[in-house]
């Protein structure tokens, strides 16, 4: 690096205040890697933490979903990461400790290391809980460039894989997960309750996984119109039926899914997923429907005697392996769940949008290179 | 077997009808074992059936924590099983179909078949939902015999295993089933909710597995008492504490559980339990609440974010093996949970027993030899 | 039925004798299903039984890739099974006991129970190693009926499935098996050694699975060229490198696979699996080499200081439902496979031209109807 | 740290060349402990280094089976890690680079990174690989102390835990891990082959995780005179039987074992091991037999048919805490298992009495601050 770098940064100063930034941009340290950030996603998440539901961590930077190119590299990083200025790549929105009980047993999306967090339990997360006070204040992708550290987990991207494909690595990751966290096998039928960005991610996880049948479970046509391309065989809109074990047992051919995975954020879609799953079947739990909201099961009727295993899904960890792979290969139209591309400054237009689901929006990009709007359906 | 045999039974002829009643026993076909009840225990199920709680399978022998010896055996039975007139046997209370796909998966408590089952969603079980109308009719234990038919699961006893140690193999079995479906690794700590017969066998078993800390909350005194005979290291009561969280995390020094088991029955304890694990661990439902009663938990914060799994654990499936390889060991007192033993003529008074929880009731068995009671302690 | 029925049958009367016979067909037992095959494959096995490689099991009606339809069923049969006459399935070729402890596991391929078996400790196998002399000697597929007690496991098949696809089903399931048993997850890199007509279809099942790359390594050009329509994305001709792990990482992408099936059935193959796959991958063991044939590893190089599992995979349990599931999409082009179609007097001539592999032979079937061969590529 | 401090060290200087050399400590980085040894293990890879069989590490400081106290820590070791000055500790021999695919999946013994390991294919591993050229050159156990960097992975140990007792702690980790990947579960059979110390931990692991019945595998009597204590129901010399099978399955009451762990580091015994499993079992290699030692299973009869999973366990990673937690319960005399004591100056000493087995040896120790001999039994 030549010459000292800027960074622009949207900054979310404190609840409900968004504001544009410079930061500079020191040279990496040995361990380090600077990344320039090629386009980030907007996420539901990005929404709650502007609106002060995820803590009180501004001023910040937000941005997770964020892929991009390696600026600058320390010399340590290079030869342990095998990479060089250029490359394409990934880095993972956890920031790990690497040394506590859950990151040593892989488990790292529970890091259980919260001292740069904010006082967040829930580990580091960039563009959520790392307040831009912390040195360099390069914690989040809404942004020209990032920091990644030592702990930082970066992986390459194939360079011919187009950005509006690669920008989704995140949530294919989330989706991976899922679809792990179910232990879905080849032949196994999987429900997907919630056809929003993430569930029709899960469906196409699911069926690269060997799925019998796909099925997804929604609430809005048009979104399930969307679901066919990305894996399921089926598609039930639960506000049209009155008996909705029925239905999705009909979509299955007479029987109950294996596995039912709920991602719609919602307590009713919980509840169903457990109801709807067969006895013994597993049900995953992706959704995030805000901290305390009530979640109730019907204890024997529900548990007991089905025995379904419960088991809820947080973040990505352990799946980026398999989005890359499943990125990489032709299938699914991945790209075209990128309906809109914004600048950084157009961050209050995209919230909006997005949150008034107009104009069909599915995911709204962000580019930090560009100021002008460029809508794409 | 020379002379035409009967045996005097206990039948719940209709809701809350006890009857004494007597069938003929015939000779056992070439797949089938006849058994000689050495000894039952009561279990909390059997008042329920009384009380009509588990649908309506009367006439009904009740009973299906039994143990004895074979008193007669068809000549398949006696080649395949490699079984004689005289051995000590179990007889686990599940009659799986073994061909449906839960079966054939080795999840035979979740048997999908349900024909002689009195229409119940459970599969078929010894002395809860196949009525006596059912030929041979001899399907409960709280009676002199019993017929085992080709479906049947029969495990050898040791012959010089006491009778009222074996009488126990059943709740064992479901509480090493409890400790499987927690997936207890060695070193890991286990905390227990509800010190009833169940529980302290759980406790046992996750000792016996290999736990670090085992760790018994309950609400009763006299019950938290016994818990340290059977592997626990230390007890919380949660009625003298207002911080429950704060003394179990003391109790295991500084630290939440790996895996929680439920084993109380109530939905408070469930909730306690989601509520009492670590990040990441594993919380067993074993205790049975009633089949519509609501558990209710905190959806972001009790399971998204802290990612525990919870599964429930129905039965004894598996857990005869580990349970008689228990028992055969010299470890833990197991027969002084027998607290006392009653006549088949005295079903009531021992169901009284229990309600009440009077005398320091822990298991009461029934000894179909004997219409005098004797009680011990 | 209405009038009696016969069977026309091939009988391995001894060792490299084989004869044409007939056999009545009793009515079927309130418990049975009698199956008119409509497809046979030839299954390498099939030779061994021939050549006397694989025990004294004569005089033996072979055939264990059989799939056809429901000829009659008794009353309890198509109740607990909910067949009825003329529905297309599938019959596993293991006939379990359902009692022993592998059976009550889920690992019914290693049935401990081997009364009707000839000896064998290969628990009960159509085709295999039940004599044609147990009653009523209707156990093999090489034949138009086939009896099918209550032991026997049935998978019902799509109608519209076409039976040159379904007959494809065994094959295919000892594939599902083999990459079950392999513990494949999506995105990981799994390598084949063997693109016999297993090989192939376990490529399939891996890129069904979700596979990141797979690559066939084989020693035969015609087959390689197979591979890519069955889900390889490289092959490498292990005759045509010195440097076999150099050539199989260049595949991969500079890395070496995450498990490795050997599916040749030589042990050098056997033996290059195990080099090949990365530390603390898996490495399934699927072909057959023969019983005492010599493996050898490198102690502390092969397997301490580089962790692989290292697990054979035998026959097919839990294999169907994948199966059956991944021939019921459009997926891969399994028909292919099937290049040679003749009757059931044509047995020594099929059997020939497998032992050449001459006119591009991967798989041949018998068609009991027809007695006129007619051959298709 | 007041004043400079220097470690006496024991420095293999070259093949065969033991030396008595003096280190400068450095005080600890913000990151780092310093560990004071209070007693390490003298552990057979320690021989087989001085010989030069593990590569040309040297100079090297051996000794990987170390526990001592907190001598020095640093800012952010101290909070990070909850540690302060005069805390017992065990620090894990593997120094994992905490960033690649294997230590992210928590597989750690398998660390893909070597640069400072000399070139050898093993992670970094203290006393083993790398050399006392590395700065600050405190890499080993024979030693008065020891660098812990923010890599290094550091237990807690109960403050009343003898040290004679925590010395164990490395190979119980060992004899745990072997457990773990043997899947042990409550209730099943477990034979072991090898009694040395790390066998006698091994029968102790897998008793306390629940085993039905252990019976260990030797060839020296006094040594087989000492299963009985750390678990094992009973022993089988196999220098006293041409019939080994038959006199393991009667040592399990007819039966095959469902888990056999080898330890005895002899190709003989891991061939043994996976012809004396229960078809379906698993079978561990544990022992160093040597690199490139011929290891010949028979293909099918051993493996194809029986489906024994083969899986080698290599070192501790994931062991330290079941470890950990069963020397903290009073149970089992593992203190017994030191026979030995010498100060580090009698290395050569040391070494020459475990060559050749001498004076009943099982485990020598190294105590830094002795360079008196006191031999206890
Ligand atoms: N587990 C994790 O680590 C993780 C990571 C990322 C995101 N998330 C969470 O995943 C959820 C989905 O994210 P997203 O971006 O895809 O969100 P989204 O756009 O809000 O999509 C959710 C979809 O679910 C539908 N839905 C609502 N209630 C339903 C019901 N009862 N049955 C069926 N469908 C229902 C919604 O329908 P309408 O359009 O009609 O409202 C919407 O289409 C969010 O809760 C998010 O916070 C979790
Ligand atoms: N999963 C299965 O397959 C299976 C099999 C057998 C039995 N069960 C169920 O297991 C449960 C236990 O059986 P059991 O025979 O041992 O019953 P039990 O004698 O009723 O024991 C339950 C114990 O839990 C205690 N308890 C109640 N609420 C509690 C709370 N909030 N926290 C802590 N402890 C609490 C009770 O205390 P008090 O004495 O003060 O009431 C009692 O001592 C029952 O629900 C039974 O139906 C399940
Ligand atoms: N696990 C089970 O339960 C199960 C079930 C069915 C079959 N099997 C076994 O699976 C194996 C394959 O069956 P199949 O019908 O597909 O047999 P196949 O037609 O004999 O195919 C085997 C293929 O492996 C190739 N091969 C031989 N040595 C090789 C090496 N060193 N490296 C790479 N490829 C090599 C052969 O090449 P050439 O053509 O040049 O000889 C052949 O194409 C047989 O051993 C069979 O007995 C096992
Ligand atoms: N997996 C790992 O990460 C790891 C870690 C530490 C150690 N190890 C290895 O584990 C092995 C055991 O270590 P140790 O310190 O306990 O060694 P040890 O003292 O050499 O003990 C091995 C024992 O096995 C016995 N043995 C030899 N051949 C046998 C056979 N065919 N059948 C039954 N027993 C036989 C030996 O008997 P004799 O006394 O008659 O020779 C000896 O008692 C070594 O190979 C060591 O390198 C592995
Ligand atoms: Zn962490
Ligand atoms: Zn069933
Ligand atoms: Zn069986
Ligand atoms: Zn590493």
């Amino acid at each position: 690096m030549s010459s000292p770098l800027v960074s622009r940064q949207v900054v979310f100063a404190d609840r409900d205040v968004i504001e544009l930034a410079q930061a500079s941009v020191p040279e990496p340290g040995r361990d380090d890697v600077l990344v320039r950030v090629a386009l980030v996603g907007i996420c539901a998440t990005d929404l709650h933490l502007l609106a002060g539901h995820i803590g009180d961590p501004f001023p910040l930077v937000p941005g997770h979903e964020f892929v991009g190119e390696v600026a600058a590299i320390g010399e340590n990083a290079a030869a342990v990461r095998g990479l060089s200025v250029g490359d394409h790549v990934a880095v993972e929105m956890l920031l790990p400790c690497r040394s506590c009980a859950r990151c040593r047993e892989g488990r790292y999306n529970l890091c259980e290391r919260d001292d740069m967090a904010a006082g967040l339990p829930f580990g580091r997360q960039y563009g959520v809980n790392i307040p831009r006070t912390v040195s360099p204040g390069l914690w989040g992708g809404y942004a020209e460039y990032l920091h990644a550290p030592a702990d930082a987990i970066v992986h390459r991207l194939p360079a011919d894989l187009p950005w509006e494909r690669a920008v989704l690595v995140e949530p294919l990751a989330v989706a991976s997960r899922a679809v792990a966290r179910g232990r879905v096998r080849p032949g196994e039928n999987v429900a997907v309750i919630g056809p929003g960005p993430v569930g029709l991610l899960i469906a196409a996880a699911a069926r690269a996984a060997g799925a019998g049948r796909v099925v997804m479970i929604g609430t809005r046509a048009q979104r399930l119109g969307l679901a066919g391309r990305f894996g399921a065989d089926a598609v039930v809109n639960s506000r049209e039926t009155d008996d909705l074990a029925g239905a999705v047992r009909e979509a299955f051919g007479d029987t109950l899914p294996d596995v039912v995975i709920e991602i719609a954020g919602v307590a009713a879609a919980q509840q169903d997923a457990v109801r709807l799953v067969r006895r013994g079947g597993r049900v995953v739990l992706a959704g995030a429907c805000g901290a305390a909201v009530p979640v109730t099961f019907h204890a024997d009727e529900d548990l007991l005697t089905r025995e379904p295993d419960i088991v809820p899904s947080f973040l990505s960890a352990g799946g980026f392996e398999p989005a890359i792979a499943l990125l990489s290969r032709g299938e699914f139209p991945f790209e075209t769940l990128v309906t809109h591309r914004f600048g950084l400054d157009e961050v209050a237009d995209a919230f909006a949008l997005i949150r008034d689901r107009s104009d069909g929006v599915i995911k709204a990009v962000l580019d930090p290179r560009t100021t002008q709007k460029e809508t794409r359906r």
